[in-house]
Order: C-alpha cells, then structure tokens, then sequence
C-alpha cells in the first residue's frame, strides 16, 4: 500500500493524528523536498517526532526512479510525505499513476495547502480564478505566461494566488555543464521580487491586466507562528519586508464583497487609502462580471 | 484566546495532532454543524475521542449570538470545531471580525477541505476557475446565478468545482410561519440530482456555457473509505448511483491535460468515448485561451 500522507505547513504537529498512525506503521517513509520546505520542521525534527528514520526524496528519486520509492509496495506499506496536500503538486499524480501501472494500492491522507488555507486572509476561496506561479527572473529569461492568465481572471473580476518561486537544490548551470553535483544554497521568493517582477513584465506588455496601483495581499508565513498579511499596492509591496520564507502573493479581482475589504482593513497601513486603492482598480474591468457574446442565432 | 480547528473531511482522526492538543485543553468546545458534516464520525464520537464535552453550535447560535460563543476569550480558551479548513465560509469571517472587535486573540489550526482535496480525482487545482454552489431547486426557485460563473470559468478553458446544497436544521415554510421549532430531515444534494438540475437550468438559458455531453466528474464521500470518483457525461452522470453523501461536481474546461485525462480514466466506464467527450467540448470554447479584445489606443 503507498499512503500519501500531507504534512499541513509549519509545524510537525500539523500532521493529522491519521497521518501519524500511518507514518509509525509503514515500512519505509519518504518525504518529498523539493516542491516545498515545512517551515517549522525539518528532516531530523520529523523524525524524532515520528521514532523512526524518514528518508529524503529529492527530484532524481522521485521523477526518475519512483519505481525505487514503490518497490516491494504489493505487499508492504510506504508512505510518501509531502508538505501541505499530496495534490498540490503534478509530479505525484505521475508517482500515483506509476503507482496504478504497478497495481498497488494507494490511500490519501489529505491536510491542508496554501491553496485553501489562503482563505485565512479573509478573502473567499470560491472568488479565486486560477493559479498561478512567478519564477526567479534572469536576465535573459523572463516568461510571462502567468500574464494572461490574471488578465482572465480579472476580466472575471477573480483573485489570482501567485505562488511564488522555491529553488531548492539546484546547480549552476557552470556546475550543470561540468556534470558536478554541487548544488546552489536555496532561494524562496519573498513579496518584494514577486511584485517588482510582475511589475516589469505589465510595463514590457502594457496590456493593464494589472497596474502598480492594483491591490494585493502579501502572505507570509501562512499557518506559522510568525504568520503576516500585508495589502497593499503592488508598488507599495515592492518596499515590503516580507521577511523569512515562505510567501505567496494575492491580486485582488474586482468582486470585492464588503466582508473582504472589512477582514483586510487590518493588514493594510492606511484603511481610507486601501479603500480607495479598491475603488480605482474595479474600474478596469466593468461591467461587473464579462458576460460572452451571443454568437448563435437560434432563439 | 479563539481557535479555529479545521477537522478535515471524514474520520474523528483527521484532526491535526497539534488541532487535538488545543482541542484538549481549551475550557469550551464547539462544533459548527450546519455547513457540512464529518462523514465517519457524529458529536459523541468526537466527545470519545477528545475525551471531553462539546458544544453543538447551530447557524443561530453562530450567525446570531456568537457572542456567548466568545464569551471569555479575553482570557480563556475557546475552540470552534470546523468540518474541512475553518476557511471555507463566509459565516466564519463574521465570527473571526467580531473577535477582533472584543479584542480578543485569535489562531487557525488549518486542515485539508474540499477546496483542495479535490485535486485527488487527478485534475490539477491551478486549473480550476472560481467555485460555485449549486441549492436545491423547489417549483417555483431555480436561482441559476452559476450559470454565468461556469460560463466564464469555461470561456478561459477553466474547470468548476460545484458544491452541492446541504440543508441541515430547515424548517418547512409551514413551520416557519406557525413559528414551530420543528426541522425537517437532513438533506445532501446527490450527483444525480445536480447533473439534472445543471440539464434543466442549460436549456432554459440555452447559451451553451455547457451541454448534456460535456464531460464532468462525480466526486462522492471524499476523504472517507467510501470515497468514489465517477467520470462521465453531464447526462450519463443523471443515471448514475452516487449513493451516501457527501457529494461534489467537477465540470471539466478546456484545458484537459494529457496527465489529467490519464488519471480521470481509472474512473470512466469507456476510456476511448470519455476521450472522445472530453475532444468534443473542447470545440466549444476555442480558441484555447480568450483574449481580452485592445480596448485603449496607447500604442
């Protein structure tokens, strides 16, 4: 049996008692660490809090050779760790369908992810449009895909989650070349560079699906004990120090409902100017919701 | 000091470890019990498992006096039982603003909700475009309000996580005119009936925001032993027996990855006519992406 347990945010706690159970009784267990990082608990501290050994699956093990993590799965059990939902990420849904190929049976322990604990910054899950995610620029490389897809949520008048960028393990791409296995510190995106990013990509396309005027909450920490939410312009958050990692940006939409604005009045340095911030950015996208054309004449 | 404590969606232990320690120690204990249910587990079961009382809190109790559920904060412990992420309702935002307003402190112990365990039917979450709820429809009230949200979700090719109506502690408009304190029994929206609902409402309006072919995946009893996934047509999914609640729709968008596909066939009754489904609705919305039309002429 493969038991893909989620480990929730921070803490090591943030395990469901469930999940735990699970965790003692398998026979191998490994966590994933590459798509994220529990933020108040590494490697040694889970494994003291579990009694038992965890081994660290890096990309290599996962993507390549997840026959390695499955072997021996017909008869024994493993579980498969990973920070926040097994599902937040696509790199599992290949193990699991490995995972079927193999005919082993497979459960889900679910926990949270920032993709529903966000609603802790009181806007509402159900007005969020699609996802998106902001990595590290270069200089000669700066894809703006993620573009077009707030412009689409914001026609809608939809908050887009950004999840920004997390370099874990990687090489330089001198060490790539020369095949050396040595491997960058790692980097976490803060608030500042996710904002001064998505502000020189609407300058190169000047389409206004955004402006540096437009409103957005910084989340930082989400589910930590040093937890933050900041709103505030986009160009106001490029002079936020948004601190230790991990953080995720909101853009708003224009659906603002009333209950929003009332929750954020607490994260923002200037309530009337917020407001007012709100105000102007819902101009952009009226009417109210984008209505499609009638293109059939059928009626 | 007010805690919030997701409970996850099923079994007594699907709390968090760290959610049960606060559980344990608080001095008063509600659970919310009109927005959804746990599935393998009622109040006593929890009162056995926590080893102490806890308090049904009903939508009177929370929307209207939470005050006496607060009573204390300042200086107790007080913890508010949440079936899936406390952030999944509006009503919970009422509860957390009116805490900030007695000054009293305030904590979330996250857990997994349908917002996000949904992914485990295998299609990906960033895919997903704003959420919608779908209420029993009576002879005379057939709000179709989502109507418009599915068809901006699809327009951009997104899909649409439809949660379906729970009605728990409803009076009957006799009753409720009579002023009688008597509840009707509770009532969980089934596939069959939401897919049905969903025909009747696309041939009223008949703008084809969808059709009776488009391709959908029936998500019953999540997290809990019983969990099924059950792809098909919005009008092969009327037949189908979805059986024990809980019960939620997924309208597939456009953009079906070749992995997500993958994953729904473990679920289809026929693979190659899901496929041919799946290719058909996709004609609907093309070209793959909407485009917002150069509306200024800055350039």
């Amino acid at each position: 049996m493969l038991y893909l347990v989620g480990l929730g945010l921070s803490y090591t706690t943030d395990i469901t008692v469930r999940g735990l159970e699970i965790v003692k009784k398998c026979k191998r267990v490994y966590l994933e660490a590459y798509t994220s990082i529990l933020m108040q608990a590494d490697k040694e501290a889970l494994e003291e809090f579990y009694g038992r050994e965890v081994i660290l699956a890096d990309r290599e093990l996962v993507e390549g050779g997840s026959d390695e993590i499955l072997a021996g799965g017909e008869t024994d059990d493993i579980a498969f760790l990973v920070v926040g939902d097994p599902f937040g990420a696509t790199t599992h849904s290949d193990l699991v369908i490995r995972a079927r190929e193999l005919g082993i049976k497979m459960e889900t322990i679910h926990n949270a992810s920032v993709m529903n604990a966000v609603g802790a910054c009181g806007l509402q899950l159900y007005q969020f449009g699609q996802t998106i995610s902001l990595v590290f620029f270069t200089d000669s490389w700066k894809p703006d895909s993620f573009y077009d897809k707030i412009m689409e949520n914001r026609k809608i008048g939809l908050h887009t989650l950004i999840l920004l960028d997390i370099k874990v393990k990687e090489q330089s791409i001198e060490n790539m070349a020369r095949g050396r296995l040595i491997y960058e510190p790692p980097r976490y995106m803060n608030i500042e560079t996710a904002c001064s990013q998505l502000i020189e990509i609407e300058e190169i396309r000047n389409e206004q699906a955004y402006t540096e005027n437009t409103p957005c909450v910084a989340v930082s920490r989400l589910g930590s004990p040093g937890q933050t939410f900041k709103a505030g312009s986009l160009k106001q958050l490029t002079q936020y120090e948004s601190g230790e990692p991990l953080h995720s940006l909101i853009m708003l939409g224009r659906q603002v409902h009333d209950l929003e604005l009332e929750y954020l009045y607490e994260f923002v340095d200037n309530k009337e100017e917020f407001k007012r911030l709100v105000e102007a950015d819902q101009e952009f996208f009226k009417p109210p919701a984008w209505v499609p054309p009638e293109e059939n004449d059928s009626d």
